[in-house]
């Protein structure tokens, strides 16, 4: 359980893992510096790499429709350069080391990610605290990326998988609500977009105390703190009293818009998604959800697999997924299929849907739904990149971060009947059904 | 250097790396089975996951025009059944430890390979051997693939970066030559295959000669060999007096095709591939041409993507690449943008070519360029996966096993002048030029 009232300028270990032989293989250390930026790292053994997210409590839920698509534009932007760096240097500092270096825009958080050998880890620290805390954003740039953006949402539209995704989302969430519009923005959104506007939501939101820099691989916790002290304590950005921000809170259950919705486009195969209201992130539920899912569509051996694809030969691509918010969340199904077959496969998904709902799922699928939840937890900590991600979501998005063993312990815990109440629950929902494909 | 004339049923030990305190990080160990199967094993110290990869010498240029998928096809059918198991045996098996399971076919090799913990290792070398060796290939299974694969094809039409990727290389080396033509199949040809075909294919290449298998990550070379053996001594497999099939070798150069084509589609973004003829896959000059490509558009600090992103903001996604087969390579620049934009695009994509082979590079893109490609060499060795395949590769297409050493002093060598040179014979050559986009 992570402790939020830490005191600014302090430092706490969160965790300490040790193998059988006493030997630490991990350790989680939280430091809160002044004006609320927390740095969580975790020193993996063994790594000799590292890598570091900057997380921005900021995503397209929190724009107003004329804002539409600004955190997106932001990221861009500040890729652009700084008073010390021209774009051109941004990029040269990461590529001449080798790094893979790139950021990624979500409804509820932005964040600025770097892969590196350990020794140029300073140097990505520096480059990453210079970007967030002293953009430039000039207009020449605004413009120049504009047209990027725009280009980029183009190619969004030709992505039969994005259409139907952010298709969806908006019937989901509502087309004018924020959480129904797409990340990227619309081409008219963006071209309202002027300068002052992402200047003032760049202001706004990229404050220290909506801040994470969540580090995993081979660092030392002391060493990281001083290099990010530094790199963010340009243009006064470490000041203020302010206490870390904690956890996106709403006041009121987003409401979820059952309802189908079409959109026609000159694609080969129809793509599906049918999918039901489900439960916010942080709901206990969502492990024995997360089982559920698993023996539903989460891998070949799984029910949708085996009968779409083995039994029917209906569509190659074909899964299902859930989709947390602080507030909300929906499970569903994906399909891709040849449009003759489009009638078959949503019949098949919905007798499977009752299926599961009415009678639950079997032993063997509980039992290999959890081994397959704690194999790909156990083969995704060898990584320093899912375990940066994991530190980060759990300051930014949650309440707590769970130990892996705890998580494990939270996972062998589900039960049948469990299991059984939520598929009768989510499943029994009325449907949001998006399809996009030819006439 | 990998020495090839090795005893059947002998153990050669080809590397061993250790840290600055003596102790052994890594060790690639070969052993040759009876009937010519290679085993090779990468043991890494420190890692809890391994990851097997069972590579066969076949691909679509194998594939005479009748037979056209029939490699691709064949990967599909492996997963449907054996003597042994059912398609739901082979998954859950896999499923049920959080295993990543899949396979990949191409030109010139298909892959079948598994990510687990060390302690299933076992069990992902039995399913392998037993998918391998023992496959049922049914009537039925072939009926029901096929609609999944034609569903695959249409997913693969949706995709402009497929569409314009496939069009350029069906260009680039003729559409009735094997090399010109898609790894999927058309519908056509995947429609005409039967089950005898398909048999007769899979009998005449799935051989132990013409296989390896690579492990790599938390193993022992010896239990491994002995689970091979057991996996693969199915059905009188690792029988026969046959030697393992050295890298392919085709007795004349092919030829590439300069010239344009385009296709029309209803996309948003036109998709642009510009290329020309370059190497084979085992030329020396692949490391000064590996500098020269991450100069001019291997990452963002590239010129490609400083000139058509960063300043000019024609294309969200620009990039170049080269791409080698036994006999013959090609180099080229990927593109998609808005249709006002193709002009644009287009002129600056050449007038850059044009700059480089005139200039060749700068002192600094050559020390960045080669800062750039020794990183992700070493980023790239935690994973056991890029270990795997590495090994595979190494054993099946290249001559030799260069250790990382060899390959960093390789990166190391690269001059200006060798830069300059081939910049200079390469981006002189004619224009392949692929167009993908609305009328």
């Amino acid at each position: 359980m992570m402790e939020r009232m830490q005191k600014v300028g302090t430092t706490r270990t969160v965790s300490t893992v040790r193998d059988t032989g006493g030997v630490v293989t991990s350790q989680v250390r939280r430091t809160v510096l002044p004006g609320g930026l927390r740095v969580v790292t975790e020193q993996m053994a063994g790594a000799r790499s590292a890598t570091i997210g900057v997380w921005v409590d900021v995503g397209s839920r929190d724009e107003t429709p004329s804002l539409h698509g600004a955190s997106h534009f932001l990221e861009h932007l500040l890729f652009k350069g700084t008073h010390e760096r021209s774009a051109l240097d941004i990029s040269v500092a990461l590529d001449a080391v080798g790094g893979e270096f790139n950021a990624f825009t979500a409804k509820e958080y932005t964040c600025f990610h770097a892969r590196v050998l350990d020794e140029d880890l300073p140097l990505a620290v520096d480059v990453l605290g210079d970007m967030v805390t002293s953009s430039l954003i000039t207009a020449e740039d605004v413009e120049a990326e504009r047209e990027v953006i725009l280009d980029e949402i183009a190619m969004h539209d030709d992505d039969p998988d994005d259409v139907v995704h952010n298709l969806f989302a908006e019937q989901a969430w509502g087309a004018t609500s924020p959480l129904g519009r797409s990340i990227a923005g619309t081409e008219e959104s963006i071209t309202g977009l002027d300068r002052a506007r992402i200047l003032r939501f760049y202001r706004k939101h990229y404050r220290p105390e909506h801040m994470v820099v969540s580090v995993a691989g081979s660092l030392d916790h002391a060493t990281v703190v001083r290099q990010v002290r530094k790199a963010f304590g340009r243009r006064d950005f470490l000041s203020g009293e302010q206490t870390p921000v904690g956890p996106r809170r709403t006041s009121r259950r987003v409401r979820v818009h059952p309802g189908q919705v079409e959109a026609t486009r000159p694609f080969e195969q129809v793509n599906v998604v049918l999918g039901m209201e489900s439960y916010p992130r942080d709901d206990d539920r969502r492990f024995a959800l997360g089982v559920l899912n698993t023996a539903l569509g989460g891998g070949t051996s799984s029910r949708l697999f085996q009968e779409i694809r083995e039994r029917r030969g209906l569509a190659y691509s074909v899964y299902s997924f859930t989709s947390h918010h602080a507030d909300a969340g929906v499970v569903g199904v994906s399909v891709g299929c040849l449009p003759s077959k489009l009638d078959e496969v949503l019949a098949t998904v919905r007798l499977e849907l009752a299926r599961v709902a009415a009678d639950g799922i079997t032993d063997d699928e509980l039992v290999r739904g959890k081994g397959q939840l704690r194999g790909g937890l156990v083969l995704g900590l060898e990584d320093s990149a899912s375990r940066m991600i994991r530190l980060g979501k759990a300051e930014l998005v949650h309440d707590e971060l769970l130990e892996i063993d705890e998580v494990m312990a939270k996972i062998d815990a589900v039960t049948l009947e469990e299991v059984r109440t939520i598929a009768a629950d989510v499943f029994a929902r009325p449907e949001i059904l998006a399809i996009v494909g030819p006439a």
